[in-house]
C-alpha cells in the first residue's frame, strides 16, 4: 500500500482541514496515511472506522509562514522536516504539505536529493483550459533566475509528467515567450529554444494565452514569470467575477439573469478553482512531494493526496532520468 | 491646432478602419489630420464636410507585418517612415500608427530620438481594474532584456504619464514581482527595487493580480514579462467567456439567464476591450507616438487620436526629463 506522510500542522488554518482532507481521501482510495504533528491534537479528528489506515508520527514544532526557508534546515523537530526525513529514509512513498512551500522545497532538495541530471527542481501546476483539459505550467515559483539549461530540464520534467501522470501520449511542450516566432524571446529563452528543439515534443514558443486554449500540454518558464502568470490569471478571473456581480446588481433583469446563470458560474468556479487540483508536484527530487496551498480546504488536500498516489504509482522519476540520459548521450556523441 | 500624422496604410485591414476612425475623432475634437499613404486610396473615404481638416502626404510603400523592424530604416518611402520623419521635423505634433509596431518603435527611437536620460523608450498600456479605473503597465513589448536602470526609467515615465495624462495627483508605482516583500524578485528587479525606492511614488513590489485590483496606478516590468502579462490576461478573459457560453447553452434556464445578463456581459466586454483605450503611447521618445493594434477598428483609432491630443497638450516629456534630472542631481551629490 502507498504510504503518504502528511504534514498535518503546516496549513494556515491548523490541522482540521488537513485531517478532514485525509479522511475524505481515505473514503475513495486505499493508502496508508502518516500524520506528522502533535498526535494529541490530531487523533480525535479521525473517525474510528478510518483509524486503522492512519498512523501518527510526533513533531513538536511547526515552520510558520513568517519563518525563512533556510531556517527550516535547522528545525529538525518540525512537522515538515520529519515528513521529508521519512521520505529520505524510504519510510514513506510521498509527502503532502500545505505548509511553508519554500521550506518544503529546500528540505526536499537538500535532504531527499535531486534526480540525476536535474540542477534545480521545479514546482508544476495545472491550469484549466478551454479544451476541457489542463495545461501543466512549470516552474511556478521555485527558481526566480534560470539559465537555459534549467528551462530545458523543466521541459523534460513537464513532458514526463504529462505522459506518466496526465496520460497524454504525445504531449506538446511550449516555451513561454513574447511571440510565437523563433526569433522572439529574451536572451535566456532564445538559448533555451535551441536546447528544447532537440525534443520531439517541443512545439516552439507559446504565448501567454496558450496556457488557456489547449494548444499545448506543457508550458515552460522560470519561476519568477510563472508566479506572475498565476497571479495575473487569478487577478483577471477575480476582476471579471467582481464586474459581473457589480453590474448584475444594478438591474432587476440582470439579477434574475444571474440567478438563472448560477449553475454556469458554479461550473466556472469549479473549473478555475485551486482545490480541484489540490497541489503542485515538486518535480526533480528523488521522491514524490506535493506542495499544497496554505489555505487548502479538505477537498484540496484530498486531491493533493490523489496526486501523490498517482505519482507514487507512476515511473515518472525514472522516465525523467532516462530522458535526460538520452540527451546527454546525444551531446556526448 | 494639434497636427497629427496618421499612418493610414499600416493596419491589418487596410486604410478603411483607420480613416473611419480619423473621421470619428474629427466629429468630437478639433485637430488637423495628416493622412500618410496613397492619397488616391484615401481621399474618397473622407466625407466632404471633414475634408478641410484633412491633409494628405504621399507614401508609396507600406511596411508589412512580415518585414523586419530593421528594414524599416531603409524603406524611406513607407508611410510610417514618412510620418515619423514629419514628427522629427516638427511638421506634426504626434504620430498614430496601427502598423508594424517594431518598425514604429525603431524609427521613433532612431529618427526622433530619446528624451535626455532615457536609455530605452517603453510601450505603456492601460488595463482596466475593479476600482473603475485603469492601471498603466510598462514596458509591454519594446524591451525584452532590461537592466535595473531601464526599469527605474520606466517607473519615472509611468509616474509622469499617470500625473500628466491620467490626472492622478499621487500615483502609486509598483514593481512587478513574485511577491510583495522586498526580498522577493529576480536579480534585476531586486536591484531595481533599490533604485525605485528613491521615488516618493514607489509603493514596493506589486504582484500580478495587483494590475487588476486598483491598488497601484503604475506597474513596471520588462517588455518580455509585460507581453506575457497582456497575453495571459487576454487568454483568461477569453477562456472565461467561452466557458460561460458553452455551459449557458446546456440548459434552458441558463440560456434565459444569459439573455438577461446580456447587458452585464456588454459592460464587461467594454471594460476589458482593447478599443476603449485605442493605443499604447511610446514613452521616452522626443515626441508623441501612439502605437495602435494592427487589428484596430475605427473606435480604437479614434481613441488613439484622443490619446495623441491629450499627450500633445501635456508637458509629459518635459516632466520626465525634469524628474530624471532630480535623481541625477541626487546621485551626483
Amino acid at each position: 500500500m502507498i504510504r503518504i506522510a502528511i504534514d498535518a500542522m503546516g496549513g494556515d488554518f491548523g490541522p482540521e482541514p488537513i485531517v478532514a482532507g485525509v479522511v475524505e481521501a481515505l473514503k475513495e482510495v486505499s493508502f496508508s496515511a502518516i500524520l506528522v504533528g502533535d498526535s494529541n491534537a490530531l487523533k480525535h479528528l479521525i473517525p474510528s472506522k478510518f483509524q486503522k489506515f492512519v498512523h501518527f508520527v510526533e513533531a513538536s514544532e511547526v515552520i510558520s509562514m513568517s519563518d525563512s526557508a533556510t531556517d527550516a534546515l535547522k528545525r529538525k523537530d518540525s512537522s515538515i522536516y520529519i515528513a521529508i526525513e521519512m521520505l529520505r529514509n524510504k519510510e514513506v512513498d510521498a509527502v503532502v504539505s500545505a505548509g511553508h512551500s519554500g521550506a518544503t522545497m529546500s528540505l526536499a532538495t537538500l535532504r531527499v536529493g535531486r534526480i540525476k541530471g536535474i540542477a534545480r527542481p521545479a514546482i508544476a501546476t495545472l491550469m484549466p483550459n478551454t479544451s476541457d483539459s489542463t495545461t501543466l505550467v512549470l516552474d511556478v515559483g521555485a527558481n526566480v533566475d534560470c539559465k537555459a539549461e534549467n528551462l530545458f530540464q523543466f521541459a523534460v520534467m513537464g513532458e514526463s509528467y504529462a505522459k506518466e501522470i496526465l496520460n497524454r501520449k504525445s504531449p506538446r511542450v511550449g516555451l513561454l515567450s513574447n511571440g510565437e516566432e523563433k526569433s522572439k524571446g529574451n536572451e535566456v529563452t532564445k538559448e533555451a529554444f535551441g536546447m528544447l528543439s532537440r525534443m520531439k515534443s517541443f512545439v516552439g514558443n507559446a504565448e501567454g494565452n496558450q496556457v488557456f486554449d489547449g494548444s499545448v500540454d506543457v508550458v515552460v518558464c522560470d519561476g519568477f514569470i510563472g508566479n506572475i502568470l498565476l497571479k495575473t490569471s487569478e487577478g483577471v478571473a477575480d476582476a471579471i467575477g467582481k464586474i459581473i456581480k457589480k453590474h448584475a446588481k444594478k438591474s432587476p433583469l440582470a439579477i434574475a439573469g444571474s440567478v438563472l446563470m448560477k449553475r454556469v458560474f458554479k461550473v466556472l468556479k469549479k473549473q478555475v478553482s485551486y482545490d480541484e487540483y489540490g497541489g503542485a508536484p515538486l518535480l526533480g527530487v528523488n521522491g514524490c512531494v506535493i506542495v499544497s496551498h496554505g489555505k487548502s480546504n479538505p477537498k484540496a488536500i484530498k486531491n493533493a493526496i490523489f496526486q501523490a498516489v498517482n505519482f507514487s504509482h507512476s515511473h515518472i522519476n525514472k522516465l525523467i532520468e532516462e530522458e535526460l540520459n538520452k540527451f546527454k548521450t546525444l551531446s556526448d556523441e
